[in-house]
C-alpha cells in the first residue's frame, strides 16, 4: 500500500481502460493518473512544442485499507505531456511505477513508434522508473477490460518488486480472447502499413485526407510480438531506450571516417 | 541525375534548412519535398489520427544539366505525416533516399524521440527506404547552413552508393563551429531534461504551461553522440527501427512466462 502508481494514456482520462486500470492496480498502492482531456491516439512521442499547456484537477477517491487513493488529472497536452507535467507539477513524489494504459487497440510491433501509450513508458523510463505500456486488442469505446485483470497483475506485481533494468520498458499486448494462450516474451515485429490515406471531398471544393489503412507484417516471425498477439497470447517485448544500431557502428566506421 | 531524393522537416516548408538541403543535394537527381506548412518541433512520429490532413503544391523548379529537378508541397499534417502522403499519394515513384532536415537545432541524444526529423528518417527506413536525418546546432530562422554542405553531400553520396542496412538509418548532427573536428560514428547519448515547463498567468485567470527546460546527459560519454557534437564533431548515429531490448529477454522469461 505504500507504493505510488502514475498512470497515463492516449484515448483521454475518461476512458474505460484508464479507468479501468486504476482500479486493477489500486491494491498495490496510491495511484495517480495526469491524462490528456481526450483522444490522441497515434501521439508518439510528441511534445506541445507549440501550444500552451493547462492542467484539470477531475477528482479524488479516498483508498480503503486494501486499496490505494485515486486522484486524476486532466491535460491538453500530448501523453508525453501528461508524463513530464506528471513528474514536475502534480505527483507529489516520483513514483515507482508509470503506466501507459490501458490502450482501447493493440500497440503491437513497429506500430509502438507512433503509439501515444508506449510514449509514456519510454517517458518513465527516460526518467529512470520502472515503467509498462499496456494495450488489448478491444477497441470499442465501453471495452470490459476486465479479462486481463490477472495478467496486469501479475506483471504489476513483477515489476514492482524486481524492477526493470536501466533504460527498459515493456511493452504488452493483450489479445481480445476468452482464454489467454499464455504469455510470450517476445521481439518487435516489423511491417509497414498500406493504402494509408482515405480521400475525400471537401463540400466547398478541394480534397482532404484521413490517415487510415491497414498494417502488414513483413514476415510470420514466431518470436514476434504480432505473431503471440495474433495467436492468443499474451505479448511482452522489453523495449529499450537506445536506439543505436551497435551492429552497423563498424562498417559504418569505415565507410565515413 | 537519375536518383529521387525526397525531403520533409519539422520546421516548415519554408524554413532555411529545408530550402538549403535541397539545393545541396539537386546535384545527386531530383528533389521532391513535402513538408508541413508551419512548424512542428517536437512531433516525433505523431500521426493526424484525429484531423484531416490537406496539401497544397508550392512550386516546382525544372533542372538543369548538372542538377535534379525541384517539387515542393506543403502539408497540413505532422512530419511523419509528410512522408506517408509523399510515398501514397505525391511522389512519382518510390525514392532512393529519405531525408530529414535540415532541422534548426541538433536532436542529439534521446531527443532523437521527441524529432520529427528524426521521424521522417524512420518512416522512410519502415518503408525501406534509405533514410538520414540532419540537424544543426545553427537555431536562428535565417541561418546559413552552407558550412554543412561538405558533409552533407559526402554523407548522401555514400547512402546512395552503399545504401543502408534494413531498419537502420542515420542520425547526423553537426555542431555550429568555424572548422569541424573531423566526423565520428557516435552512439545515442542518454540523459533527461530538467525544469521541463515554464509557468505563465492567463489574463483571465489560471495557470498555463510552456514546454522549455534544459537538457543534461547523464555521464560524459565519450563514445556519445552528444560528446561529438559538444566537441565540434559531425556525430553520425546509426539507429535502428527495431526496439527490442535482447538482452533482458531470457531474465523476463524466468520471471514472466
Amino acid at each position: 500500500m505504500d507504493k505510488l502508481i502514475f498512470l497515463s494514456n492516449d484515448d483521454g482520462y475518461s476512458a474505460e481502460g484508464i479507468n479501468q486500470l486504476a482500479e486493477m492496480v489500486r491494491e498495490f498502492g496510491d495511484v495517480f493518473v495526469v491524462a490528456p482531456d481526450s483522444g490522441r491516439s497515434g501521439s508518439g512521442m510528441s511534445i506541445s512544442s507549440h501550444t500552451p499547456v493547462r492542467n484539470t484537477f477531475v477528482r479524488h477517491q479516498e483508498g480503503t485499507e486494501t486499496r490505494g487513493n485515486l486522484t486524476i488529472w486532466s491535460c491538453t497536452g500530448t501523453p508525453d505531456d501528461c508524463a513530464k507535467m506528471a513528474f514536475e507539477k502534480l505527483l507529489p513524489r516520483v513514483p515507482d511505477l508509470v503506466i501507459g494504459g490501458i490502450n482501447h487497440g493493440d500497440n503491437c510491433a513497429v506500430n509502438a513508434h507512433y503509439s501515444g501509450t508506449m510514449a509514456i513508458a519510454l517517458e518513465g523510463c527516460l526518467k529512470g522508473v520502472p515503467s509498462i505500456a499496456f494495450s488489448s486488442g478491444k477497441m470499442e469505446q465501453d471495452a470490459d477490460f476486465s479479462y486481463m485483470t490477472e495478467m496486469v497483475q501479475k506483471i504489476v506485481k513483477m515489476v514492482l518488486e524486481n524492477g526493470l533494468p536501466s533504460g527498459v520498458c515493456l511493452n504488452v499486448n493483450m489479445p481480445n480472447v476468452e482464454q489467454f494462450e499464455g504469455l510470450k516474451i517476445c521481439k518487435m515485429g516489423m511491417g509497414d502499413w498500406h493504402e494509408e490515406w482515405q480521400e475525400r471531398d471537401h463540400p466547398r471544393g478541394g480534397k482532404y485526407y484521413w490517415i487510415a489503412g491497414y498494417y502488414a507484417p513483413h514476415e510470420e516471425d514466431k518470436e514476434s510480438d504480432t505473431w503471440a498477439f495474433n495467436h492468443g497470447y499474451v505479448a511482452v517485448t522489453p523495449i529499450q531506450l537506445d536506439l543505436t544500431a551497435y551492429s552497423f557502428m563498424e562498417q559504418l566506421k569505415k565507410r565515413l571516417e
